[in-house]
């Protein structure tokens, strides 16, 4: 424990890196995956569970909790960790993506974005100052920068608009962020998928006093390889002693591959949204439950997996819950996702402290071509 | 433990009974309440949880789980026990109620029910020796004789037609169990709201050799005074020294109120479906947690509950997940409600033992009137 935020690289192996973000909350064990709860849950599953998995830090979305329940009503209720039961590290986004993909009417300015909520048509602004300031509200110990994110494909011209807007915004919200002890406020890399614009606003980001970087816009359509590319374009340009971060990703396979490539923090809706809707992230690949072919399968998911769901119950179960729409099917695959992305990240953070890495990442990789039969 | 079936009363105080049902599976304290597992799941609960807050038994429904996923299915899996990963103790419904209030284009004869689903239209009929074979293939611990419940009101000449039906079908469903070592089959009074059919089906069905005596078609849209009435006629007709089993039952007050009339056993949907509609059961009364006035209360909805949902969640985080129909918010107020209804029968039971049932009656609904303050 500390009272100031901290990054502390303790091994490598290649491109890849062992860590320790460490904060008045407590830990951050990198590689990290950071489950996502968007409207202050982690859907489906008990705060208790989430941490029982292995997660150090959840993911708070600003663009949700801003409309429901409001910022300043979390805050007079103690604060987002209070509110939400999970008194461990928490990671804010500032809202910039899901203003662009989720709101209605949009009215983009060298200010922020005024928008229309997609609940229920009230008006509302977001501009970097705002977003630092809902952030402080909720008490997040990670905060983002306001930013904006373009979907690929995009031209160039579009791309760079964009990441000099970023640029401009990220001065503005480090301002905002000011200074908050044991918090920090990370910088987010944009650019499309345009080398030149990507290396530019990486350096600019470095020259900024940011407790970490992110690295922003990809996975939003675009081939594993134009985004795997991209984070091999940035790395160079990144402060080593902080750490980075890839925002919205990925698969497991997006995940091990960007581990090698440098990358430290992860969040993505993947494994709960899956799990939500029938499928399973195992150590021997990925499987549709609501599948006819796990209707008369007495087997579990793992045997010998150390989470519950994956081991207690059949796939013939697994099978009725998520056919019948049974809550507990959503409940018992969204444990069974986040366990396997806490395992995997935990594996790889192992592999890194061992210098054996690339074994570990090709041994994971030839396990799930089983098409979920345990080898 | 025990090989058979077995029930013993232990204490008596006024018309409220302390008893003990066991089996193999183990002991069932009564007065219980049984929660429901329609699909085989209680919705939104882990099966283990279920047990932790002291239930000794479950239900299944046969019209459900012979739509989906086939009783012929279960059976090859091992059991309704195993495959909902449920060891302790079944009781399940015969499917006629279900039948009656679910399926469509239902025609019924002397010999049973022709229907079709509600889920795919696929046609399917059930007859006391399908029901029983059913039951007996998942496995149940308690099977309910096959009987056909009317709604009320309904007409003298109906409720009678009904109810001669089921004492017929009472013979074929007994004759179908046969002798199941460790388990028992339950009959089942009806009769709708006439006293002279209530005991004529009560004085029957004691004639035959059923292992307990269960009250069905109330709580079917007649005032709580009808039903305690029908439950006082029919009392002194059911043999003592067998379970009293009160189908579908009920609010926390017609719980309580059946119990100080002689009922040791109920079911019903309201607890875990509540919790699924943002309504809260507590000690202080029963709260909607939708209603704005929840909205900046940092309280829990009872803070020296044993129940984690209870105790470590305020109402104004209830309130924010019950507004944006977050999971979590039906898997914490079932888990509320449940607990509540356990947490009743437990207090049922400890006042009948000690002899003063109708001080905690009397206790227990003036803390109802408290409108969820905390006295
Ligand atoms: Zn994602
Ligand atoms: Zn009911």
């Amino acid at each position: 424990m500390t009272d100031d935020f901290r990054f502390t690289l303790r091994a490598r192996d290649g491109g890849a890196r062992l860590g320790e973000i460490s904060t008045p909350r407590g830990a951050i064990r990198t590689p990290a995956f950071m489950p996502v709860g968007t409207a202050a849950t982690v859907k489906a599953m008990y705060p208790g569970q989430v941490r029982e998995l292995g997660a150090d830090v959840v993911l708070g979305n600003v663009y949700h909790l801003m409309l429901r329940p409001g910022a300043e009503r979390v805050a007079e209720l103690g604060g987002l960790h209070k509110f939400m039961n999970w008194p461990h590290n928490i990671l804010t986004d500032s809202g910039g993506f899901q203003v662009m993909s989720l709101a209605k009417l949009r009215k983009l300015d060298e200010n922020g974005v005024t928008f229309q909520s997609h609940i229920d048509g009230s008006r509302h602004q977001l501009t970097p100052e705002r977003s630092m300031e809902i952030q402080r509200l909720l008490g997040s110990d990670i905060q983002m920068q306001f930013d904006e994110c373009v979907k690929l494909p995009c031209s160039h011209e579009e791309a760079e608009r964009a990441m000099r807007l970023s640029l401009r915004w990220a001065e503005r919200s480090r301002k905002a962020f000011g200074e908050q002890p044991g918090r920090a406020c990370f910088g987010i890399v944009q650019g499309g998928a345009e080398r030149d614009l990507r290396i530019e606003s990486a350096r600019a980001l470095a020259d900024m006093d940011f407790g970490g970087m992110a690295v922003g816009g990809l996975a939003v359509g675009e081939p594993q390889e134009v985004m795997l590319a991209m984070i091999e374009t940035v790395m160079p340009h990144l402060p080593e002693h902080k750490p980075h971060y890839l925002m919205g990703v990925g698969t497991p396979d997006d995940l091990l591959q960007s581990v090698k490539r440098g990358i430290d923090m992860f969040d993505c809706v993947m494994p709960t949204r899956a799990g939500r809707h029938g499928l399973a992230y195992t150590r021997w690949g990925k499987l549709n439950l609501k599948n006819a072919r796990h209707a008369e399968d007495p087997r579990p998911l793992d045997p010998t997996s150390s989470c519950p769901a994956a081991r207690d119950y059949s796939r013939a179960y697994l099978h009725h819950l998520v056919r019948c729409q049974e809550i507990l099917g959503m409940m018992l695959l969204t444990w069974v996702n986040l366990a396997y992305y806490q395992d995997l990240m935990a594996g790889a953070r192992e592999a890194i402290s061992a210098g054996r890495y690339d074994d570990y990442l090709a041994q994971v990789k030839d396990n799930w071509t089983r098409d979920g039969e345990p080898g």
